[in-house]
């Protein structure tokens, strides 16, 4: 007899090459990282930690939904976004993934699932396995640039489905939510009685103008119960503070009955540290520093891969309109594993699309993230391995 | 079709005394509080602000057992407790909260059972059942002034159950497990292929030195999986942090195959703030100063409930060795809810019994952490509302 359960039965065997990565960082080789997303590490502005010991930091009142001083900033944020919301409409929680799994418990009896698209960032498999909720991946079609279709989404639900996830824009794919799609997809979960799950934590990183983009589902009128997610870990490149808030919105008895229950499951915890709570108008008010900062950094590392491209290259930088990566299509015949693996040997440390859940084995992903050096330094050797094929 | 879970469907309304309670605040009149347990409003010594604020306090490296250097603070306390752990068996969360639903999540599959101590305190059906687990509770026998009974642990026992949990020293009940029990309980928990999960964030608190005594699991060569629970809310008087810890122990093959689980399951929220692990050191380093204090207070407090009842009264103080509340049992006829709102009439908040799950309807809760002055002020009519009926 088993003493541990199914839900936590994940695979811990390593694939090839997560072990040769961790072989070259243990004999401290030289290394190139592309696939460093952690904002706190690849030299951009941050406030002072000063904000974090207000006088007040050590004390603890216990507010389900958060603080409201801290709400108030959270809704002042979403306003200079245009989006218009209550403070009462919103719940803190100690980050996105802390309101998935709150999301997943409010709408999910073990055993149902919830659509997620597919190519997409991977944590959802284990976020929602650990609730007993099944993931069902819907497609976006590379077609469309890996924008959303709403028949693919359709297609994916049956009758135990609760919600439609959407990252919005997609990581790493880049793409945003538009006005379209948006009401399409009110139109089927009106119909089937489907939540919808709007991650925008990337939403504030757009790198150009678009028409009909949906930077937030938070404030809108929309016929169907929404939760539209975000936190500091990327509005402000501050993952270690664990903060998220949730927008909930949709029709009136619908959007109070699931605050009434999700202030139960807040209430259940109190996830959310003083300080830092104590600390967001301060924290918020740094964002746009740092912000900028990202998107100049961000734009002149994929200015320079386009640069890096010959003419003739088998291998292609994916159009995409935000976020803090790129994606390459790269030869079939060359492989993603093996592609990866030589660019290690050569010192660059990229993922492979099958990380990401990508239709076929031909994608790459490198974050944009690193200093403009580091990034420039990894645009020779890459260019070498991907004309290999040519 | 309900467009929400099972789970998350609590009842949501107020009990009389709560509403009055409410009224009563909303109103503005006076209130001599003994429901208090928040350490940090009752002019208890807190820690400098400033050490939330170190250098690095705004980083973020992602660990997710938590930082070595957090762990290490946390196996030195336990070493001055007299337990020898390694830095590799704890595992960081937000809370003994969280580390409870890591747990569930870790033990049982939806519809799989915990046992649960009764009297104790409430969270745990919340804790159970927003995992899809069931809180089976077993009776800790008043006789036995309310200390843990393996025959009724064996007798709440049925196929499903996972884990056997104890509140260690019980939660209000103030009574510490003893090695005779734990004997009886490790061979219990071998044979059905429990793990023993055990809440120790009162054990700090003990009033007074008593043989054969258990102050932690953590440490100790036992035949079955065990996970100490802990965390700074109690220890240093800091819930509003948001940090806690699990020791995991038992035999090898097992502990490795929880410890292993545990971390990818705290991988994908990786819950604990940055500076609340920088300045774990510190904080647990003030522990003692926090600790003496309240220690000072609530054996005070209790010396003055004893001496407020006289020799006739038909109320008692149970006795007890530790924690931060006391109990009361009043005659029957009272009962305790008319109790609580007379009381309420006068001033004076306490909380009644059945809160706990305490077995009948004739005991009362007190906080022994309010000021001084704040509790000998509610002794008076605490005693004329209980002599009422003598
Ligand atoms: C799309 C997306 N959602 C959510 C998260 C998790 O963010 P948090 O740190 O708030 O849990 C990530 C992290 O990379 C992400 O890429
Ligand atoms: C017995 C017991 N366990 C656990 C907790 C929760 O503590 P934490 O703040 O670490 O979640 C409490 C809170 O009062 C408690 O009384």
């Amino acid at each position: 007899m088993s003493r541990f359960s199914a839900r936590t039965g994940f695979s811990r065997t390593w694939n090839p090459l997560a072990q040769a990565l961790a072989e070259r960082r243990a004999r401290g080789l030289p290394l190139l990282d592309l696939t460093e997303t952690n904002p706190t590490r690849v030299g951009l502005p941050t406030p002072e930690p000063a904000l974090l010991a207000s006088p007040e930091a050590l004390g603890y009142a216990p507010e389900p939904q958060g603080l409201l001083s801290a709400r108030e900033a959270v809704a002042a944020h979403l306003a200079r976004r245009g989006a218009r919301v209550s403070p009462e409409h919103l719940v803190l929680s100690a980050s996105t993934s802390e309101s998935y799994s709150w999301l997943f418990k409010l709408l999910c009896e073990p055993g149902d699932n919830v659509l997620i698209p597919a190519p997409s960032y991977p944590l959802f498999e284990y976020l929602t396995r650990l609730e007993g909720v099944e993931a069902r991946p819907y497609r976006l079609p590379r077609g469309h640039g890996f924008c959303l279709d709403v028949e693919e989404v359709a297609a994916a639900r049956d009758e135990r489905t609760r919600a439609v996830l959407v990252v919005n824009p997609g990581n790493p794919t880049g793409h945003y939510l538009h006005e379209g799609e948006l009401e399409a997809l009110g139109r089927l979960c009106a119909q089937e009685g489907l939540a919808l799950i709007s991650d925008e934590v990337f939403s504030d990183f757009a790198w150009d103008e678009e028409a009909g983009r949906v930077p937030t589902v938070a404030g809108r009128e929309l016929p169907m119960l929404t939760f539209s997610l975000s936190g500091l870990s990327k509005v402000a490149g501050l993952p270690g503070l664990k903060l998220g808030w949730t927008h909930v919105g949709g029709p009136d008895t619908l959007r109070e009955e699931a605050l009434a229950r999700l202030e139960l499951v807040a209430d259940t915890y109190l996830p959310v540290n003083t300080p830092v709570q104590l600390a967001l108008p301060g924290l918020l008010a740094h964002a746009p520093r740092f912000q900028e900062a990202l998107l100049a950094r961000v734009k002149e590392n994929r200015r320079r891969l386009l640069q890096a491209r010959s003419r003739e290259a088998l291998w292609d930088v994916l159009p995409a309109h935000g976020g803090w990566s790129t994606v390459l299509r790269i030869p079939l015949a060359l492989g993603e594993e093996p592609t990866c693996l030589a660019l290690l040997d050569e010192g660059v440390a990229v993922q492979p699309g099958y990380f990401y859940d990508f239709p076929s084995a031909a994608f790459l992903v490198l974050s944009l993230l690193p200093p403009p050096d580091v990034f420039a330094a990894a645009l020779a050797p890459l260019a070498r391995v991907l004309d290999r094929s040519g």
